[in-house]
């Protein structure tokens, strides 16, 4: 009988890409959030989630991170080079059922197992480099301070393009966290088929919402930030050029995945 | 509305990983005949396939794969910086309603797009680096030539560690091809669900089977080969250590993919 | 006793990262010609090379290459993950002692023996990701033919940022090479010291011509070509922003490596 | 006139692949000190420097490093896809004049800025993959607590082999640095001639010391450790087989490099 969470599923179920949940992360997070055009950015929304208004109109907000992740065994942190990886996600203010809400056009890992991760969540995961700014607990000529004053830089390749830069001045200790966050995003689980005649017709098309537990912040700094998005043959960044660029921030973040929430209600749109 | 293929989906429908079938494949291929132990390997087959008997028993074959792919358009090959990739294929050989058949317990590719499509043909692709000699067509003691006598080398990086080396001396022209072959695989779609006591309940899971179009092999080639298979703590390999290594292969592909038969009367195994 | 012809040096000699010439390559190659601002570009020149005159003047060429080496044992290709790498090449006409010549001002690699062996014939060899369209001999709506019509795509990635893009459609077989060609460049090797003291008065600063052999170039093939050049922030590719674009190339390569003249009246300009 | 420190030499020089010195550095450091057999490491001394003697004979360290550099304007590490590496060095300990002293075989790093730094440095740079756990400083099941008991690990992949596994088990605060230490180290700076007949009389061949300044230690820690290193048909580390593994260590460490000692009376062994 083949065992394993994902494939590859196999006798052992030693070789699953995407290991059992639960999924412990801890990680080093630069955030950027700035406004966008609202009616350019609508138009991402899936059926079931609606356009944020008021100041939330347009909001949206860049995250880079870098990530170690571990099993329940606690120890594939031991092995580095399948366990870290980095990450930038774009995600924009929205409403579901008149609430406050969030949700994820456009995300980039440099790891197949935090793409497979993601896709099972609904992330639409694809391979992008990002880069970050380390702030290494020491005073050096070669590293920011992690206090006011200092600088980090943040940058995404995607397919051997430049697609996002930004650059972030700390200015203090932070009393919010960034808006839209990304702890209970909405994202849209989708997995084609590809027998002829029901290529529109996908296998899995489905409304969820991150379920994910055991979040911590520490040490949320706030600051400066300047953002500039690039075009790019592959993504269709234009429709979030920064209208204006808000505040930026620095933060440690943990947390664990193991429950998605399936929106029961939803329809799919039009296909 | 949104509009792509695959993740992500956008309302232009540029940014879609995988792009609308057809897809359009050409490539250089090296392969190694081997079998390994059957009742070693025959618990990797999924229900519906059975263990390959007579003279396929523990029959396996490792293709290494040097692709370049395009849509419809035709014209996607002038990005070349994303439409190559290289891929390693393990196909053992089995048997479906008592006719031969094959299937893949492990595939590595080095690109995105490539395991994105793979996912939805039901390859359980995963990342990978592979590495083949390659025959210019030139007389240079840099390359080998593409006739008798000729030597190619291939090899599989997963994970940071060699998993798979292979040496072929071309011998002539073939008249047949390796077996088990790829073109018309088994796999199993499995997507699988994270809400919370339903881990273990897919939402996919099914025995499809490749239906490529289109298949062309031009100037197939046969020699010896010799093959090893490395322990990896990622992999089962182990399974699939080869008994005896039979003949090598070196051919020219290409073949069009934008269907896949679902087997209907498929069970998903005692989950 | 340390052995090897470049670092690491140690007991057996195994380790060198440049081994031992003769250097044996064989290749791809497509080439677009085109011509900058002679004045722009002139400055790029060091002592003992004068710009080109008359209709070289402004005269550049950039080479994409798809590369294969091998050392005296003939058998390195049999590692190819060792073996291959792509490389993008930047040539500009010039003149010694009143003859036509070329330089070097920027080269890039994808790896670590062959920025070595380009260091020590003065290539200023730099990382970068090469990419090419590769024909692969087929008729396949994924590849181009080699042959009047075919259209090949390249691409130079440098610190995840594009800086080159080209396109050659083929027009049918050439009865020249481009110019200015790469087999006899004029290169400076240049090896800083970094005694507090002594940063500007580099251990070696000579002008050196390559001495390749065996030069053999197969199926020339010659068309239309576009390029563009991208600002970069850690390049100064503006002054060889293309005037007007020439002609562009396709062709197999093959030479050894294993000389080098030393051209001895060179005297290291004011430093 | 051209400018720049290293090449590519260029009319601005903004494009030096080694800037001008200072270079500050700030990183993570791991470290594994142990003792492989002396009669078979003495080998890899040049000549100036004698085998380690009494207690020291054989010892060796590995260092598994995270770093960020940056240059005398500071703002480097705002570009973090170009200004962070990471490292891995063998150290074996020796003698100069009967002082103890350090030797660097084999270094390996995963960026061609810090390659060109290292040449310079006499560093035997080759490329290498090094992957290290990360403590985040956050209490998380994904990552070890930077105190006793926090578990790391440590591995080096060339040339797509794993060459070196470690993993350390913190005990406390260390009151000593790994011996040997690496800020001065003696290195040999070695630049060949690829002129015809001079292959084996290099352009550079001389014993030189480094001599980093401001090198500052933060939050030193000690524990257990173990080591393997594999065979590698690239590497001649089976030399350097430990027989004993002592202590591990963990450490933050800054330093400025922008000087290098020569030393004067060296003469190159037999060539």
């Amino acid at each position: 009988m083949l065992q394993g969470y994902s494939i590859p599923r196999t006798p052992a179920g030693r070789s699953s890409l995407a290991p059992q949940p639960p999924w412990h992360y801890t990680g080093e997070v630069l955030a950027v959030e700035f406004t966008a055009d609202p009616q350019a950015v609508a138009p991402f929304l899936p059926a079931g989630l609606a356009p944020a208004s008021g100041e939330r109109a347009g909001r949206c907000a860049l995250y880079f991170c870098d990530w170690q992740f571990s099993t329940e065994n606690g120890l594939d942190y031991l092995d580095p080079l399948t366990s870290q990886y980095r990450e930038t996600i774009l995600l924009m203010a929205c409403e579901r059922d008149g609430a406050s809400a969030s949700f994820c056009p456009y995300i980039w890992v440099d790891q197949d197992l935090a793409l497979m991760r993601g896709l099972i969540q609904g992330w639409p995961k694809q391979f992008g480099r990002t880069g970050m700014t380390r702030g290494y607990g020491m005073r050096s000529p070669a590293a920011p301070s992690v206090s006011a004053g200092g600088r980090f830089g943040a940058a995404l390749t995607f397919r051997e393009r430049r697609a996002v830069e930004a650059q972030i001045t700390l200015q203090g200790q932070s009393h919010r966290l960034p808006d839209p966050g990304f702890a209970s995003t909405f994202n849209v689980r989708h997995f084609p088929r590809l027998t002829a005649g029901r290529h529109d017709d996908p296998a899995v098309h489905e409304l969820v919402q991150l379920r994910a537990r055991d979040v911590a912040v520490e040490n949320p700094m706030i600051g400066q930030a300047s953002l500039t998005l690039f075009d790019h043959p592959g993504l269709e960044l234009a429709a979030f050029t920064p209208v204006s660029v808000g505040e930026g921030f620095r933060m440690s973040v943990s947390l664990t995945v193991d429950d998605l929430l399936l929106v029961e209600d939803y329809v799919l749109p039009g296909r």
